[in-house]
């Protein structure tokens, strides 16, 4: 994991942490209050947003950065090369959302996850294997 | 629950199934192989699909129904007029994706829900309230 | 489904309502703070306990239902003959315990669901088939 | 993580170990056809087992952790000391069965975490720190 400032990113992950953020504004969260954003790279270059959606069952909840996954692969796509979520705090993404995002990087462990505040005053990085080590996946069903 | 012809719907109820038919070509869905498309009319009257995207754990697997709202949700409008839904036969969406698409409903019990199978040679028109009777949703919490 | 009165239940139900009430009182549910406990009684008679189980992700909840119906499978059984919830209302179960719940009525859709409040004012008694219609199960995957 | 033998595991290691094993033969997993057995040792020094639940949906499965963790709650306690999981292989819980044991080691990250293949040859051990880095939990949601 590495801190890092807003002015040292990529032009890329700039807009990673920007379409992040935006997207935030449309979380429906009324349950947990606790809103979230989230945007994918995808393998072609494209920019997929997404935000929490939840439900009064408090169990059928996606979270921002699945959402932004299910936004690419609707999209036709499958692999992603770098994730970005924004929430109050620069907290990385749940383990749950981990399990999610491990099954779309193609057992690349380098793919990157930025995670930032709001106010982008606290912007980490770190790589999936680093959020997921000793991972499950599609390789592992055993099938 | 009416079962019905193509040519005796609207012509939203066909843009529908159109949309849910062409997102169905990017199901995610190797564990199942059961590949479903789902499309929502949003109460702008925008369109959004969805298709269901699997993981290797079986158990955090986002249904095409639920992709689509999630779709919704993202463009920031959170009220379903009605959904549409694609599989290998006309079933109607389970029960967990019921509870979602209640969720978007702002309590109405007259919904369109419209399952077919992938040569609309099956259509069927149910109300959310003939699909979840007794509903569970955001008025219920007690909070 | 039909509202009925403690007096008119069969000792079975009684049993299943009170195993339902006393496990309400372990429910983990800090973030909704909706309490719920339940019952099953499977096929081979036995009486299976379950509360709810929340997560700070909000989406890994394990509701009361399902508890109950991992504990019986737990102890080898995969079928129930009925089911008791009881929550601060009368409320039946959710969509998404439907589906467990469907998943385990070996296709029998006469398989009784009791509500009640926490006081047992207020009891209801509705089939699988009334809570559950058009259900997809099992025998619909197309496997 | 550390690699283990048998003979070298304490007596305590040993029966979650067994009575993960035991829980395993219950499994009902025949979407997956991956059975997984696990136990915890909670805080009281009791054993509780579980064993994977799937659904015809795919999205509503329990796991084999959180089931024996649910049974625990379900018994009145909300904290974990221990955790065996024993499948095919020796392979770890998955991130979202992560997310639900952080829920309960209330916030100890040394908390154990085994896991076997079913003939006890691959024994490890890990920490929950060790599968969990930067989780959030219980204590993360800005409340």
């Amino acid at each position: 994991m590495k801190i890092v400032v807003w002015d040292s990113l990529k032009p890329t992950a700039q807009s990673l942490l920007k379409a992040a953020r935006k997207c935030r504004e449309n979380a429906y969260a009324p349950y947990s209050e606790y809103l979230v954003g989230a945007a994918v790279l995808s393998e072609n270059g494209k920019i997929f947003s997404g935000c929490n959606v939840e439900t009064a069952t408090f169990s059928q909840t996606t979270h921002a950065e699945r959402a932004a996954i299910v936004a690419m692969v609707v999209d036709g796509e499958i692999e992603i090369k770098a994730l970005a979520c924004v929430g109050i705090d620069s907290g990385p993404p749940c383990a749950e959302c981990r399990q999610v995002i491990w099954e779309f990087c193609n057992g690349n462990p380098d793919v990157s996850i930025i995670s930032a505040d709001a106010d982008f005053k606290d912007i980490r990085i770190y790589t999936v294997a680093e959020l997921y080590p000793f991972p499950f996946g599609p390789k592992d069903l055993g099938q």
